[in-house]
């Protein structure tokens, strides 16, 4: 095993300019021009080891199991939230179906992770890397679930984590943080100055940064949710039938991207014929990516984001060029949503019984413009990415139903109201 | 199949006056006392069914695993949150064992719940029988977990959900109930006015009432988590060392019950050999049980509630002698914790990387006096139910962490603060 472990990551490579790295040149982002790095498995020697039937190299019910693709030895933390992180489950909700009009409607809830969302997939395998190059301290720049989630894959192992956020950060996310025991440090100042005095304090104290779009292996965790996409739903389709389309929200475009390296990575073993196609779900209000994909370029421009989605909120996407390219490799696209929309969606999703944060409901919205302006048809086979839990972000939630009536505690009342 | 089904149910027993009803005698409670009922598996037609290694009914990471044993035919709802109730992961982390002082700690965390609370296990099963018995709307008095439960699992099988909640329930939670599709009516008046008006209403509608301590069926979801911990754990002890103690958070005493008659009906079919002890934790505010179980009594007296804790704050707990005896013939106990005590336990469990609400660290308090007084020794192996998600009550948590200090965006103010 230890060969084939060293073997199944070779190198890395820059999105921007294609440069190789070996692995010890470099830990974060190309020195060349900072473009975001790709973790390169060794595809030949995985090829040569595994078949399709016996990628599973942990029998458990996490991202672990895949731990012959990760580029992480052995990731610790027997017994702990770590190992969960991953293996969320999958709906196929039928009168989502038949509301939509589409036959083979797929959801993937990323909330029972262990701190219910989807960046917990990114967070283990970050703090399963630090372990083995020896960090002792993980830093980040986040208010919101990649905090939560570092803060609390660290708190599970043991590790040290320190979370830079801006004093305006709600005081209910940085209590989470607190609770997993992190050290918080709240900066006088916006979430770019927190994001730059990370990576200062990362340079100062050789810490380990797990920052989004700029760390290589959040990829590596977040592809997983592929590999699970590929055993749960695209290995049972029929062989000849139509590929699937993935419904991702869009904020900084490190998940699509993400889910689009997983993908690639099936692809080019063997195990997977078609590649699926990705549609990215960005709010109106916080559409960088999706206006660069729209004027067909590549370079995204900053925008000042406004969205009640927060965790889809960016002013400068840190992954945009890879987001880009997930959609237009795989005959995808990308869709916007006005907010009304996202509130729409988190209502429908409700009524299925799935509470989805209103960042995740936005990949419900685009499909339900989708499925109307027929970018999938009816014998599209769909699925969505719920990225975060409603509990999250109970106040936008608020927002999307109506009041309850208040009634005199008298059977009569009753029957009043429900007449 | 279908025998096997029809014989596994046989009949009620009041739990006060042991009077038995067939099936179609009754519904909720005694009709002579009140007494809440007992569903009797037919143990005789199960035994000579079934091994304890084929128990497994349905291949399925849910509670519905154990079909054979539940007094359901066919719960339905395949493809939504309803088939995925249960099953919930089990931790071990090693720190919480150093800590203790006790060599085996696991801990059962109910938070990846569709719902993130243990109460989806009683609300999967008083849906899927619903809809065996005709039953159109199911109703409820909850403010709380119950609620969120009964109003998620009826969204995913489109089933009618009622809610009745006093006026002053936060409006955070009834937004939850209003997200998933039901009928929230706020009751100007306590919770024992709207709890007797969801009964009035109950018998004037013909509708179908899931209230705790009231309909029988939500003991019979809630039993599972002790077949789960069966499974999970016990199967896999030494035969011949000390029996698991289990610490449950009671609050009217109906999870503590739905426990006990999991492992009664496991022993009863002799699949396990020796009983769990089995230890309830109140907290002080809202100790009635404990109160009663140390008299040496079985009638519980109200108190006037107030903790923290809101989850198990409960003036008159509706399932008491059942949770009396669950601790007393098993060998267990009650403890009460403070507030403070609870606020502790939350950060301690966070600090492994799992966020309790209030309620749900109870246990944990509980346990970490237990550890302290000799009640558990080094060598008991010991469990935790984590009854609930810390993300249904942030605000608690927030009370339970200290300030994150507030610095200027510059190097030397973060090197002032990590000093």
């Amino acid at each position: 095993m230890e060969n084939v472990l060293k073997q199944k990551f070779s190198h890395y490579t820059c999105s921007l300019c294609g440069a190789e790295y070996g692995l010890e040149e470099v830990t974060y982002t190309c020195p060349e021009d900072g473009g975001n790095l790709n973790v390169c498995l060794d595809i030949d020697a995985l090829k040569s080891q595994f078949a399709p039937d016996s990628f599973i190299s942990l029998p458990e019910a996490s991202l672990w199991r895949y731990l012959n693709l990760l580029p992480v030895h052995d990731p610790g933390g027997i017994g702990t939230p770590l190992r969960r992180a991953g293996w969320t489950p999958i709906y196929k909700p039928p009168r989502l179906a038949e509301k939509l009009g589409v036959r083979d409607v797929w959801v993937k809830d990323e909330s029972p992770n262990p701190t219910a969302s989807f960046k917990d997939r990114a967070s283990a395998v970050v703090v399963a890397r630090s372990a083995e190059i020896g960090a002792e301290v993980i830093v980040a720049a986040s208010t919101g679930n990649a905090g939560a989630a570092l803060a609390g894959m660290a708190a599970a192992v043991g590790a040290k984590a320190v979370i830079f956020a801006p004093r305006t950060a709600p005081p209910a996310k940085v209590a989470q943080l607190l609770i997993f025991g992190a050290r918080v440090i709240l900066v006088d100042g916006t979430y770019d100055q927190a994001f730059d005095l990370s990576i200062e304090a990362t340079r100062e104290f050789g810490w380990y940064n797990r920052n989004t779009g700029f760390n290589p292996f959040t990829i590596e965790g977040k592809k997983t949710a592929a590999y699970e996409i590929w055993e749960q739903v695209i290995r049972r389709m029929p062989e000849k039938g139509k590929p699937l389309t993935v419904f991702i929200p869009v904020g900084d475009g490190n998940i699509i991207s993400g889910v689009h390296k997983g993908f690639k990575d099936l692809h080019a073993l063997g195990w997977m014929a078609h590649m699926p196609r990705i549609i990215g779900v960005q709010s109106e209000g916080s559409a960088a990516i999706a206006n660069t994909f729209h004027q067909g370029d590549e370079k995204v421009i900053p925008v000042q984001a406004d969205t009640l989605a927060d965790s889809i909120s960016v002013d400068l996407p840190r992954d945009g060029v890879r987001a880009v390219r997930a959609a237009r490799e795989t005959g995808g696209t990308f869709l916007t949503v006005p907010d009304d929309a996202i509130l729409t969606a988190i209502a429908e999703l409700g009524r299925v019984g799935i509470f989805a944060e209103p960042a995740a409901a936005t990949a419900y919205a685009g499909l339900m413009n989708a499925a109307d302006d027929g970018v999938v048809g009816q014998d599209d086979p769909v699925l969505i990415l719920i990225t975060g839990s409603g509990l999250k972000d109970v106040k936008a939630a608020m927002q999307a139903v109506t009041e309850a009536p208040v009634i005199e505690p008298t059977l009569d009342a009753v029957k009043k109201v429900i007449q």
